[in-house]
């Protein structure tokens, strides 16, 4: 568990995506979060408080979160002067860049010193299991797409906040760097070694005994030629009883390759449940999560109808319309299952 | 490249299974065997001439092969000591052992004062490429199985050595640790970081603008709930344009996982062409590769016509019947392709 409450790092950013994963943490885990740290070149916010390391500290700050992504995901010097200022102060430190922070030695020396604790949520858990497909108590939906960067983790969290509002006992289970410090804990599924996926899914989602929903977010794609070997593992660790097919309306390719397709809904939704079969015989579809921020609103009600016409399934943008609909399904068709 | 000739190194293994790598080695690249080094305990041999390390060296070895495998996957005391010695001997070492050759001290430093190179191969490259899925010159044939350890390995081989036989150029890609001793080169595809499959599988079998064929090994299956992922980006990287399904007949359930059956031909089949449809629409299947190793030959013979009858394909037992029915359907498969 990386300890809470976070002071956001934003460093020098002046470019909006390159601070998504503190914008992530703080729309999603206000309750987490005691400020924004900002350099002197630094444009941004994320709509927190501005605070120094030491006064992040006095206003009861646990771990600093290293919530920046630049090309090639390093820490710049100045990040690690920052680094090393935050340790001193007092912080623990955690980041999701591809260079660790282990892999600096004043770092290194500052946590040894100071006794805190260095959590780089890239690196996988060095004991991970092979996945065996066994029957596991508990319930399970996972997210899948129809491409990269659809809106899964997005839907994900949108469903664990509408289950919770109704009295579900239902927990996010993150498997990419900004779900990781939203839920305090997971697994960077892209990056442990190729034989240990599904494992890795099996880890995050243990058997689960309290009749409660793990709500795990879902990466990549089937239908995506780089990435489909994480979403086949993490389909089939997840073992999932209910599958939300999340997309975005008017992608014109595959993310990273111009002139690739997108697949049909429909093909996409059928090779994702009987991958899924596998290891969850029972696994059903629940609903349609649809990124309809490309086109306007009428548009998007009308996509939606003829989704939710096609596949018979409930389709709503967890942004513009929530996902009271997609729950709705979800508890109908597991509601016997409960009882049982 | 790892240099040859080579010693195959079988310590004082006394159990035949451990050392199925050297013994693969010798059967399938005798012409790139010396010798084989056996310690004082050993009770095996791969059948070649014994050698101590000075020995091979003057009959020419260039690389010590530690084709052992154990628990664990550590080398043990003896093994540091004897990898020392041949290093001081002259010879380059090279390692298919889960515990690197790398991380002991001693080894690191006989091999820098000696100037010989120590191969890790259970070590993926550093700088692996992120897959694309774009369409790339060459015919590629992939070996895909109902389960793990059906013969893919075996199989691939037996299909470069009749192709080459009919003088086709054509050569087996390795992806497994046996399998990059052959080949003096690949890629331990289940040891890659899981964003990095699909470029491993493109990294190993890139461009080819001579006519003839790369045949890449497969791993895992499709069906295996704890290696699916690592077999589907295998899949798409492999961009195959031919596919040979691997099946053993009598086999209980899938490896590791007792209670869970294997997967039908027909089904395994089918989902294997639609998932590598993704990166080239017209892969075809080119035939059954079946391990009969379990029934006497009259059955061996009765199942593979009953799967001939079952999925129109030629299907062989490749050990006891060779693989000139499979062959013979690749080339009539792709004679217009070849003329094109």
């Amino acid at each position: 568990m990386i300890p809470s409450p976070y002071l956001l790092y934003l460093g020098n950013s002046t470019e909006p995506l390159s601070v998504k994963t503190s914008r992530g943490v703080a729309a999603w885990r206000p309750e987490l979060c005691v400020g924004e740290y900002r350099g002197e070149a630094c444009t941004l916010t994320v709509g927190l408080d501005h605070y120094s390391f030491e006064e992040a500290v006095k206003n009861g700050a646990k771990t600093l979160i290293i919530g920046v992504a630049n090309a090639g995901g390093v820490l710049g010097p100045q990040a690690v002067i920052d680094v090393v200022a935050a340790l001193k102060a007092g912080l623990n430190v955690a980041s999701g860049l591809h260079e660790r922070l282990s892999s600096h030695e004043e770092i290194r020396k500052a946590a040894a010193e100071t006794g805190r604790q260095l959590f780089d949520v890239r690196e996988p858990p060095a004991k991970l299991p092979i996945g065996n497909g066994r029957t596991r108590a508990g319930r399970r939906l996972l997210t899948v797409g129809t491409d990269c960067s659809v809106g899964k983790m997005y839907t994900t969290l949108a469903l664990e906040k509408e289950l919770q509002a109704r009295g579900v006992n239902a927990n996010f289970r993150a498997t990419g760097q900004t779900g990781i410090f939203i839920a305090q804990s997971g697994v960077p599924i892209d990056a442990v070694i190729a034989d240990f996926i599904s494992g890795a899914a099996e880890w995050i989602s243990p058997a689960r005994e309290d009749g409660g929903w793990d709500l795990i977010e879902g990466q990549g794609s089937l239908f995506h030629p780089s990435f489909a070997g994480v979403s086949m593992g993490l389909l089939h660790g997840s073992q999932p009883d209910a599958l939300v097919l999340c997309h975005e309306v008017g992608r014109a390719h595959m993310r990273g390759i111009p002139g690739r397709e997108l697949p049909q809904l429909k093909d996409c939704l059928e090779t994702n449940l009987k991958a899924a079969r596998l290891t969850n015989p029972n696994v059903k579809a629940v609903g349609v999560a649809l990124n309809t921020s490309n086109v306007d609103g009428d548009e998007a009600q009308r996509v939606c109808s003829e989704i939710e016409a096609e596949l018979g399934l409930p389709c709503q943008d967890p942004v513009a319309m929530g996902v009271n609909k997609i729950t709705d399904r979800l508890l109908e068709c597991f509601e016997s299952y409960e009882l049982a």
